[in-house]
């Protein structure tokens, strides 16, 4: 892929913006990552949310995960009509609406379900007892995120663990976690720390519940800056990355990768320079999801550190010098309007759920176009 | 619209997170900014980004407006396709590909298109050289959102003014700002005095431009918040308010309207109480841009000023006891797994652009389903 600089136009047979996928580097995290997991014998279930699209999704399977993650019922929709019969829909299944298209999903895919309540997993108790055939669930376990799920190792996890391995039609299949909060890490070091820390107290809740007599067969994490950690925790047996398959500049900012494993960028096209200090490109938050770093970027200017993407309106990104490069006679008299260059955003998974179309790309030319048929999905 | 709380279940025959546009409240938005610029003999050129939707254009069209403004040219084609025949695209049109849709769209519409720069203006003195017609332009303006256009009544501003009354085959047809920086705006007497010096400071670069034999014939502003004061400040011809069709929590914070003017609104579900001060309902940054005030607050949940809604997620937002209530006994027990709740955002316009369709509704029930049809039109 281009870098954006001193080397001709970027793509200059695409429209900008466009979210452009190089399909070699994301062959490589797809690698990558499915040969981690084959080594320590933890089974790969990646979270197609950052992708959203069944080509991308059945790569992944072709690179050994068991099955794939879903964020709601209808991503998991998506991904069984594409042919993929192991899901797990990482969410409560709320309401009849919803009760009713798990239903009709469950005879396409073996679908698991991630809960944290009795009043989530009664429903399904019922749905699964009239089927004849129990549902598995994984029962949610908050290891640090503070969104869903019963605190670790806990009376109350003790406790719901109980009642779910108690409830007809329903299969406790396992518990899992989302350990978002290790975004919040400053250094690597401290990424590692709050990634084995919440594998760990994953693990601690298993042996709990298992000592209890309960069956837990799957002790499931899933966070791509934790995962290389959670790997190391003995105990873990599946994790559900799902920023790898691309990875993104929050990635790059915790040390994880370096810029060139990011797979996705977004191609823009300098339409203003209203100022000797500003450029301003065709890309805002419609195409790059307005989730500032603390220095105040919205992604990393491609071979440009001098750059800074500090502000998004809907249809406009302003670029502006970096202040670190304010008083070394840094310009950006470079970029005319027409200019393209491409931003590695911070966070990807949005993104891609701002646009219908990932361009495939080899060698710096588009290949084709990947359908996100997933976007939107959020129900 | 119900409250959310205390008079049965939100649309209960709807899945779970929608955008749900109460038509009543809608046509009372549509008729009032109408009626408000008719009284001052200004033309109302609403901005679509905010609907994206032909059937809501078309109302607005019904209610006097003269024709539309659009944020690009896809966004312009969806309006063209439905048959609208005015409209402003209010971005520079950069580069051959864009050059050649916009050609195609002059043979459906008559088309306006803002720009700040000659870059941009002189290939559309080359397409309207060519096409025997010259292509109407609007000089944009920059009144203070540090965002596109030249300084207001500035030697910039009369230097490339007289450069594009200079081209053949364009016609300078007026000029434009947007004021987006009223936002910024902490009291409605600030608000007001933002607004009023951006319009001022539109009119005054017209008269400039007149007094040196340029010829302005619109002068045109564009911003919700804005439009009221805009229209008290004589040598406005044109405004372009978007948000006022549905107004949002920004709006209600500034001031603007009450919270009863909001016609659209998020309903969504609590499918989780991980904690006794923490509900968990399924709209998250996928359904709510994540565009937070500085409280915090992502939006205002109707009818609970005891709750914020704080924290999101992709498909997570995080409700919990707002600060305010916390000490006066405030509890949030009452939301039980599966309550709806209804949100006002923050931010409706990327709302919109989240959202596949819009649920019309009346009196409480949903009427229709009106699609978005230029969601994503973002290039």
């Amino acid at each position: 892929m281009g870098t954006g600089h001193g080397c001709g136009e970027l793509y200059p047979e695409l429209d900008t913006p466009a979210l452009v996928v190089d399909v070699d580097v994301m062959e490589g995290n797809l690698a990558a990552m499915a040969e981690g997991a084959r080594r320590r014998g933890v089974a790969l279930r990646p979270h197609i949310k950052t992708h959203k699209s069944p080509w991308i999704a059945h790569r992944q399977l072709a690179h050994g995960a068991v099955g794939v993650t879903a964020a709601k019922l209808g991503e998991a929709q998506v991904m069984a009509d594409a042919g993929i019969t192991d899901i797990l829909v990482a969410y409560p299944i709320v309401g009849e609406l919803k009760l009713r298209r798990l239903e009709a999903l469950l005879d396409m895919a073996r679908v698991t379900v991630a809960l944290d309540s009795l009043e989530a997993a009664e429903p399904l108790s019922r749905l699964g007892r009239r089927r004849g055939e129990p549902i598995p669930v994984y029962m949610e376990v908050d290891t640090g995120l503070r969104r869903l799920g019963v605190p670790p190792a806990s009376p109350e996890a003790l406790d719901l663990a109980r009642k779910l391995a108690a409830l007809p039609g329903l299969r406790l299949a396992g518990i899992t976690t989302h350990g978002g909060h290790v975004a919040r890490a400053r250094t690597y070091q401290e990424l590692a720390r709050l990634a084995r820390a919440q594998a760990e107290a994953l693990v601690a809740t298993a042996d709990m519940l298992r000592r209890a007599g309960l069956p837990v067969d799957q002790v499931s994490t899933g966070s791509t800056p934790a995962a290389r950690f959670e790997l190391e925790v003995d105990g873990i047996t599946e994790i559900r990355p799902g920023t790898y398959v691309f990875y993104d500049a929050n990635c790059v900012a915790q040390g994880v990768v370096p810029p060139e494993r990011c797979a996705a960028r977004i191609v823009a096209t300098v339409v203003s320079r209203p100022a000797p200090d500003r450029a301003v490109i065709d890309a805002g938050s419609k195409t790059i999801s307005p989730e500032a770093r603390e220095d105040g970027s919205y992604g990393i200017v491609v071979g440009r550190p001098d750059l800074i993407l500090n502000r998004l309106s809907e249809e406009h990104g302003i670029i502006e010098l970096h202040p670190a490069a304010r008083g070394s006679g840094g310009a950006i008299a470079d970029l005319a309007v027409g200019h393209r260059l491409a931003i590695i955003p911070n966070h990807i998974c949005p993104c891609v759920n701002l646009s219908d179309v990932l361009y495939a790309a080899r060698g710096g030319r588009i290949l084709w176009e990947i359908p996100v048929a997933a976007r939107g999905a959020r129900r």
